[in-house]
């Protein structure tokens, strides 16, 4: 197998760590099984059909995605339920879903809807492909100053009536939202969070109590990365006149992350009093020093083509001295990523900081759907770095 | 023949304007043929291999590339000049290039080199791959607190011997920097541009004064996209004890953008008193209203996740009514991208702003780079939008 510690893999490398990865599809599943929802992850995160699968078998509810090219990625490679966690609006993108609820029985599809001129666009697509069954509709809930969404309960009614006014090419069947656009002052956020899931609540129940949701159970989804205890806790507690079943949506439990993700972890630990879920980074980039131009300063071959900076740039986590094919830590080494090319990492090392031209530096990024989505190519490795598989994304 | 204004493609998507390409292919390479100098694109820019042709097919010299996985689509796609602007160092890597010049005679192959730790470990590769010719190195100038590159002249003279060192595996073919790297005051940055481009005159002169150069001509490269006009002033008035070829390696000239290298081409135009070269945008995403969820706020289909932000985001380019397919100018109609998530642009309009669910707006980037590479298709169109091509994309 060939090994990345021992340059055998193209440059830079774009890994992710086997056991980490399983550890944590296993563990987040349990605990969406442990507090009865259903998990529904968002797989535009890696966009991996091999990673689709695992989580799959780890017993998730569906996939989540986000757009029409990511829609077909999951088609051909057979992903049987996808919650679209977005409107869908382009003519020849609700033909493609009309299309593949025609031809396969067992695809069981939703979507979202924030207003009524989007509905009938959306309803007048599907009468017009007549795929045999409805497109199933969850109400978009949104935040003032946010994204898609309805503002107010009124409106949700609004564009849950014009679903139900558009059968048989729609179906309502549920209510959505996405917590994570939740923004203000950290004191605040959880309280802001709180209320949001509230107004879900509020929407759920006047469309319950004005008997708009199709039959069988309502789906209530919300959950990012950041607050899905909260999301559990507040949507589980609703009570409908019919059941109900909470989907989570969280997708960077796949991977976390050395930044933003392992912060927001650390909040989840801190309002449960618990070490649950107990999630581990498992993404990152390896790039080889290239040159040590000045004293103090080491340009990597890995730059912002290969990680994510929408969440702070990536950290340095190890060298590896070329040859060696040991890993020395470099977390709190003070080692800091001053500048970023498209190909290039410009970090500032202290003196003694030992790196040399053709060393390995691997990096811990922040975000990793931002990192993920800049590779064709993922080396899965185990514990020392040799390349159990080459996993193709499709983003 | 689809056509993206009447919504027959995917959406969001990636838009090459085929007119305004064929143009800038057209006249960047004449404005290189007039001033006798040889013109080697970066091709990162796109990494598309039908451009590639066209770029070569138009008379350019050979074609640049940064990274192990980028030469290998190149090759791939019969490429048979490459200038790697970068140093070549992962073991894996330098084997490949010895393979590829091994089995094809007529690869033309140069890289950069601005260090003797650098050099050996190249010439080691390459003596254990023994490819039967050379590998060609320029030797890199770079700037104080810049990426790679040596810093002051006697380094240079250093790693040039240490290549002379190191024949029969390799050859010194050259100089090189990027000017694009000089930072600074505005006022100061062309000044600052000059003399770095005389520090690479230092060193050229240094190595030809020492007879280190190999045979044949001696080649002088830089050049980005904002600079080309000095570099080409700089590097051809160099006297050195034989002939010189000046080796520029512009890329984001094949798109041009709607922002930073917009300003940057009005830059040359004043420094040089005329309007040459005449470029033009090519490069456009086209998303879709999704909702109109509060008055003067218009959430579209694409984020982050479709456009480059580094040099400032995207400006909205054109509104097309659904069903309409006639384009209404939004340039300086005062709409703003206030804020991204990775799927989404949230737009804040002007009261009339005129958008609702399923119209179309088109999006012009900033930095062709790093919107591209977000692409693994581009759809070529005509003046009317009709799909002429999808164009793969190799990042």
């Amino acid at each position: 197998m060939p090994n990345v510690l021992r340059e055998e893999v193209r440059l830079p490398a774009c890994v992710l760590r086997d056991g980490a990865l399983e550890r944590n599809i296993v563990e987040f599943q349990r605990y969406a099984d442990a507090r009865g929802v259903l998990l529904c992850p968002h797989a535009k995160t890696a966009m991996a059909p091999a990673l689709f699968g695992r989580q799959l078998a780890a017993g998730c509810w569906g996939l989540t995605f986000a757009t029409r090219a990511q829609l077909e990625v999951a088609r051909r490679h057979g992903v049987p339920r996808i919650l679209l966690a977005n409107e869908l609006a382009g003519a020849a993108d609700i033909g493609y879903v009309c299309g593949e609820l025609a031809r396969d029985p067992g695809f069981d599809f939703y979507c979202l809807a924030d207003s009524v001129a989007g509905v009938r666009l959306l309803a007048g697509g599907v009468a017009a492909a007549a795929p045999g069954r409805p497109v199933q509709v969850l109400v978009e809930g949104g935040l003032a100053g946010g994204r898609c969404g309805v503002r107010d309960v009124a409106t949700a009614v609004g564009v849950a009536e014009a679903v139900r006014a558009a059968e048989p090419w729609l179906a309502l069947a549920g209510v959505e939202g996405f917590e994570g656009l939740v923004r203000g002052e950290p004191g605040r956020r959880e309280a802001d969070v709180r209320e949001f899931l509230g107004f879900l609540a509020d929407i759920a129940s006047a469309l319950d109590g004005r008997g708009l949701f199709d039959a069988g159970e309502v789906l209530l989804s919300a959950g990012g990365s950041a607050f899905y205890d909260l999301v559990i806790e507040s949507l589980l507690a609703i009570r409908l006149s019919r059941p109900h079943r909470v989907v989570l949506r969280s997708g960077c439990y796949l991977t976390q992350d050395f930044g933003l993700y392992q912060r927001l972890l650390g909040d989840v630990h801190r309002r449960s009093g618990s070490a649950y879920p107990d999630l581990e980074p498992a993404l990152e980039v390896w790039a080889q020093v290239l040159s040590v131009p000045e004293p103090g300063l080491v340009i990597l071959s890995a730059g912002r083509r290969d990680f994510g900076q929408d969440a702070g740039n990536p950290v340095a986590l190890a060298h590896v001295r070329r040859g060696a094919a040991a890993l020395r830590s470099l977390r709190g080494a003070g080692w800091t990523m001053a500048a970023t090319s498209d190909q290039h990492a410009h970090m500032t090392a202290p003196p003694g900081h030992g790196a040399e031209v053709g060393d390995l530096v691997a990096l811990g990024p922040s975000h990793p759907c931002t990192t993920l989505d800049k590779w064709r190519e993922l080396y899965l490795v185990d514990d020392d770095y040799n390349v159990l598989e080459t996993i193709p994304t499709y983003f």
